[in-house]
């Protein structure tokens, strides 16, 4: 029967913007290695087919009042791998400033040290501080950032094909370590980028690491039905995420997939307590904590929009059209619609962001969560979910003791791992040259 | 009293080109991230400064005979630190095809996941088949390459001096993560970088990742006299070793550092056996493995010659002047020496270079390998050794269980380890902003 994919976003001590401000938290763990192992491992005890790490490219004010992501993922990965054996490992690389070489190769060692557990979330950077700190005004305009990302995906896979499946022979009677016939070179020349040479390691025994997408535009949801094996997604009702889960799908059939190759997955934010009163006292607690003042500015970096001087208590300005918006689209579409369709003042929807930045958040009791969870699964809203706890680690190990017994009651969720590789858990089959084996 | 630095560079099944043909090696271990964690451990049983992942970022027809630096050397350093606690990490990335901002951050990542035990190897790359992996037909000619790449360094410490120790305050009570005012934007625009922003994250337990060069041009040791910590060279003879050190001491003095901030590591290949017969021995089985035209073709690329139609038995054709040499000067110069000095045919300067590309090979008793490091560092040729097995990981082993106790016994080797920090290892003090504390 078809069942759940879940993916645990780890994001520093939470994805509350004030979760590190709780007596509960210890804000130094995000700096911690052993706090992130710890998540991983208990992430690997719900049987999740997957942690995730996002990135960002620069920092700023914003450092002052929230939890930033400050480390680098795949190396933070790495360090994450020898601490579990079957969660896949997925690491957030922007293609706005990076080359294919290097991404193919990071990638590719972190799915040879981890036996075939990587994943990749492509991002393309949409904020100018970043492109100021790789030797540029601002970024690309939002079509070219996504054919570079294109082309960039382009090479990366070519990259992971260069070594044919046994061209690695180390044949030591004969001297012959690789047999060279079979590791082919590029000569790739494009728009962006021009790589000549073949690869320096060969594929790993996952073929290719997953690709993740989160593009919300309708250029990025091309981006994501051609290339990604699974998708990032913020939705805040069902029928959103249906349409959008609808919608990719049918991308997917046009750009000639299979679409059951692409899997769904919107973020939620669990905030579970043994009693609904006890999850609500919870999320107040945390909503209580917010400082104003930080969260306005993130709202004024996804609007787009200088919001000082505004009253909190009156309305948003009128924002940018997606086609003048050169952040990211999907979520500049969730604010204007909590704005125009829910009438919500500035405050009420740095409320509506503060749990989860837009993902839906969901209090209660583990019950509740799951029959949530089930109702947009049921209905075609989600292959899966990208859970995103509001207090790490403790909302993740609330989620994995609470609602993982109850995923797997309804026989919803895996009590143990059938595959050894991301994409075995992700029910994709190993990535061999050509993809001909998909 | 003075003591030996000790760094095991890990190579895949072992220095010299021939190891992985032997029946006790198992090639296939190249990918293994075990056989690398195995390595690590043996090296912290010796007590070893730190371990060294070297990088290349090309593969090609040398790949058929020879095992090649195939994975990405930061992330597969993270997989080694949860198995290590104490020993140094040191990954080498390249200056010439990257960004001082991830760069910097992957190695301060490195550094935090390791608790302040990574390094960098800086190097400028030097092969066009790099160059034509990332969009350019050759690589910059020899000075460019050092401007570029001291411009490149001086960005990436820059950042990790970003954050003011203490800026990452994360005080819950008054809703600040980080010191805002305390974390310095860098606005710099040089001839090659513009990075106008702060790291991500704050600095390490040891402030700097340690710098580690080998450059060996006049261009080359100013830069290792100006920014290095430690610096790996080649010699054949103690002579050449200690005019190498004696003159590096020189330019750091001129630099206006104390030359004991720089701590020379000459490398050092040794063929352990119990006996001299039993290590010529094996030093005899591993040379007639070796894969002649292979080797030739190494030595083409280090001269920058073709040398196919010469006959063996022959002398070398005249080389070319170390300033019209785009490679390492280093190497070239050595075979120059080995052509002139010595007299060596080309199969003869094959030979010398199978065993460590140049490095001193040493064989023999742990007795007699203890001597001959004894003597280079006594009479002022090294402050320690960059040790590279022959064989991985047997050679690491018949070291850290023959020579290392021979070492320790004259007092020349650590027993214990004093410092939890790769720069404590090497006798550096923590690296606070601007560089006071040194």
């Amino acid at each position: 029967m078809r069942r759940l994919h879940l993916n645990a976003f780890l994001l520093g001590v939470g994805h509350h913007e004030a979760a590190w401000r709780t007596a509960r938290a210890d804000p130094a763990a995000v700096l911690d290695v052993e706090h992130y192992r710890h998540l991983a491992r208990v992430a690997e005890r719900g049987t999740f087919d997957s942690v995730f790490l996002a990135d960002k490219l620069s920092t700023g004010h914003a450092a002052r009042h929230n939890v930033l992501t400050m480390l680098e993922p795949t190396v933070l990965l790495a360090a994450l791998a020898s601490a579990t054996s079957r969660i896949g490992l997925i690491a957030t690389l922007s293609t706005g400033f990076d080359e294919p070489y290097h991404v193919a190769r990071r990638l590719l060692t972190l799915d040879h040290v981890s036996g075939g557990r990587a994943g990749w979330n492509v991002v393309t950077s949409y904020s100018d501080a970043e492109a100021r700190n790789f030797g540029a005004d601002r970024v690309d305009e939002h079509d070219r950032r996504y054919r570079r990302a294109a082309e960039f995906v382009d090479v990366v896979r070519a990259l992971w094909d260069s070594w044919e499946v046994g061209a690695f022979v180390h044949d030591r009677h004969d001297g012959v370590f690789a047999d060279v016939e079979r590791v082919h070179d590029l000569h790739h020349r494009g728009e962006f980028f021009r790589v000549d040479g073949a690869l320096t390691a060969p594929r790993s025994r996952q073929g290719h690491p997953l690709l993740v997408q989160a593009g919300a535009s309708p250029t990025g949801r091309d981006f994501a039905a051609g290339r990604a094996d699974a998708v990032f997604t913020a939705h805040q009702t069902l029928a959103d995420a249906r349409a959008f889960r609808t919608d990719l799908r049918a991308r997917a059939a046009r750009a000639g997939r299979d679409p059951d190759d692409v899997v769904v997955l919107p973020g939620i934010v669990p905030i579970v307590g043994a009693t609904e009163a006890a999850a609500r006292a919870r999320a107040a607690e945390l909503d209580e904590l917010v400082v104003t003042d930080y969260a306005l500015r993130q709202l004024e970096n996804l609007v787009g929009r200088d919001l000082s001087g505004l009253p909190l208590d009156g309305p948003l300005p009128d924002l940018p059209a997606p086609g003048e918006h050169r952040g990211a689209q999907g979520r500049l579409e969730l604010i204007t619609r909590l704005a125009r369709d829910e009438g919500l003042t500035i405050r009420g929807i740095l409320g509506r962001l503060a749990g989860g930045r837009g993902h839906l958040v969901v209090v209660g009791t583990p019950e509740h969560v799951a029959d949530v969870m089930a109702g947009w699964f049921t209905a075609g809203g989600a292959d899966g979910f990208n859970v995103m706890a509001a207090e790490l680690p403790a909302g993740l190990e609330d989620f994995v003791e609470g609602v993982v017994p109850e995923l797997r009651r309804r026989g919803l969720h895996r009590d143990h791992y059938d595959a050894d590789t991301l994409r075995g858990h992700y029910g994709l089959a190993s990535h061999s040259r050509g993809g001909a084996s998909r």
